[in-house]
């Protein structure tokens, strides 16, 4: 089988986002080292624009259709895809419209509006998201751009390995974290042509592990969007995302809420980074699984970190009466 | 009157200092731009090991003891300097004893602890720092280093604003946060030496002002201890570093506690960053004085993170409720 996207669409992908995101930095910290057992290379992507590797995507999918003569984009997401399109819709000069679900944290909806998208609520249910967004779509003439299930979004995702593995060559292994998969996907096909022994692992909340049981049952189990603390990866794994992910993806390992609290304030405490809960769901997944990874020099994805300032306290103070 | 450092003390501290501490990258970000009226280039210091800039004059101060025979150094600290001391020493094979006030953050006390470092605690007033300090020094043989009136320490700390005005340019002005003073002691022979027209300010809560009434007066006026939440800009100014600050500094700009908060708040969500309060004061006179700044380029010290994560939903609940 064709795969979905090759290492030629990621590098294609790198040209095209370069002017509108960050090259993120690679971290390493001894602490971390220590408390893992392994040599952490850190690619935080909570630094990129919008706070999030999101904005690689956007940029590249938004950036193939201008050129193709879009005049405004639509998506629906729980919000730093819609974040991201919004700022790359501003930045390319095309209209957006970004469905949300009414419960998305505030700071994620501030930010949309921030980047001059509109904001089209809706309930928290996938059907809801995908009607409302069809409609919206309907009546604007905007052309849907899904939040991972879409070659170009995985390609623009997959420049986040590509970036680490040239910056932090020979590394052992990379860990993922896994919603929809578009970022997985994406940095498989990059580590995969870069580094062919690369071992590659997905990361997700023990409570939100439908692509883990997807991958054992060989087809999708669709996401039943359970209430994991890391609200970033309660999605379904796509009709793209999901055979890249069962041909290069060597294992999903998961951690449950009080291990991906505990990741994220190691993160807060030693690399100094603020990072939402998602995005530390790599790094606890290292700590849950020790064994698995000690003496490796393993790639770990900071996904983002739109994190709403006053839901950190109740974050903290969770993880210690735990 | 002879300068009780020069540029070329700040360049051999660069040279000491490099094995041990990072340089730290210089940050950048649209929307605080918007927000402040100006163009803001961040020296974020909560990246540098130990989590703060002190890790600079420390090792500073240590490599010179060091290779000068010592085999132990102590000092009193509010934390940041003890921990930097602590990792300094331990870097470089001598023994540390560090003098902490009982009431400095939990966090602060256990990063001195995890360098390895012996912790004495004392009352919070500087003369039982002093008196504790007198006394473990003279019991073990270790070398006093103070937290900042010293010239190895204050060319150490300079080492902040060589990077920056070599990694951005042309600046017209630099906000340095004053607790002691040899932050920006350093900082302001470094700059004006690179940049001879930078205009320098000092940034300092309202609450512990005593650096800018000691500038106004002409005299050193000593600090209070106020309980301003920037608790490494508690500590009153030295007989090195005042007259340093009298030549260079154009003014000592004050802002609010809420303030404090508000800029930290916006460096967590805007910059992803965590600082300490002390850490968000610069950017907080930049709000709290725009009209200062309005259109200049301006280098901001972020000048530590080192804060408890248990106490950040009390910081951003008590800006809320301001």
């Amino acid at each position: 089988m064709k795969s979905v996207i090759t290492f030629e669409d990621v590098v294609a992908a790198a040209a095209r986002i370069a002017p509108f995101c960050h090259r993120t930095p690679v971290m390493t910290s001894g602490t971390l080292d220590a408390l893992s057992g392994a040599r952490l290379f850190f690619k935080p992507e909570n630094l990129q624009r919008t706070g999030s590797f999101k904005c690689r995507g956007a940029s590249s999918a938004v950036s193939v259709l201008a050129a193709a003569g879009a005049r405004a984009v639509a998506t629906h997401s729980a919000g730093n895809h819609g974040a991201a399109l919004a700022y790359a819709a501003r930045a390319h000069g095309l209209a957006c419209h970004v469905v949300v679900p009414a419960t998305a944290p505030r700071v994620k909806k501030d930010a949309i509006e921030g980047y001059g998208a509109r904001l089209v609520l809706c309930e928290p249910t996938l059907a809801a998201r995908e009607t409302t967004c069809a409609a919206v779509c309907a009546e604007t003439g905007a052309t849907l751009v899904p939040p991972y299930d879409h070659p170009d979004i995985m390609a623009g995702q997959g420049t986040v390995a590509l970036e680490l593995l040239q910056d932090a060559p020979k590394l052992d292994a990379l860990v993922i974290p896994v919603g929809g998969g578009g970022l997985c996907a994406g940095a498989c096909v990059a580590a995969r042509a870069l580094s062919p022994g690369v071992r590659l692992f997905g990361a997700e909340p023990a409570l939100a592990d439908d692509a883990r049981r997807s991958l054992a049952a060989g087809s999708i189990i669709p996401s039943t969007y359970p209430d994991t603390v890391a609200d970033g990866l309660r999605t379904s794994l796509g009709e793209l995302t999901f055979p890249v992910l069962r041909t290069h993806l060597e294992d999903i390992l998961t951690v449950d809420e009080a291990g991906i609290l505990e990741a994220m304030e190691s993160i807060y405490t030693r690399l100094k980074l603020v990072v939402e809960p998602s995005g530390a769901v790599g790094l606890a997944v290292l700590f849950a699984h020790r064994e698995r990874f000690a003496g490796l020099r393993v790639g770990v994805v900071l996904s983002g970190g739109n994190v709403d300032p006053s839901r950190l306290g109740e974050f903290f103070s969770a993880r210690r009466a735990s």
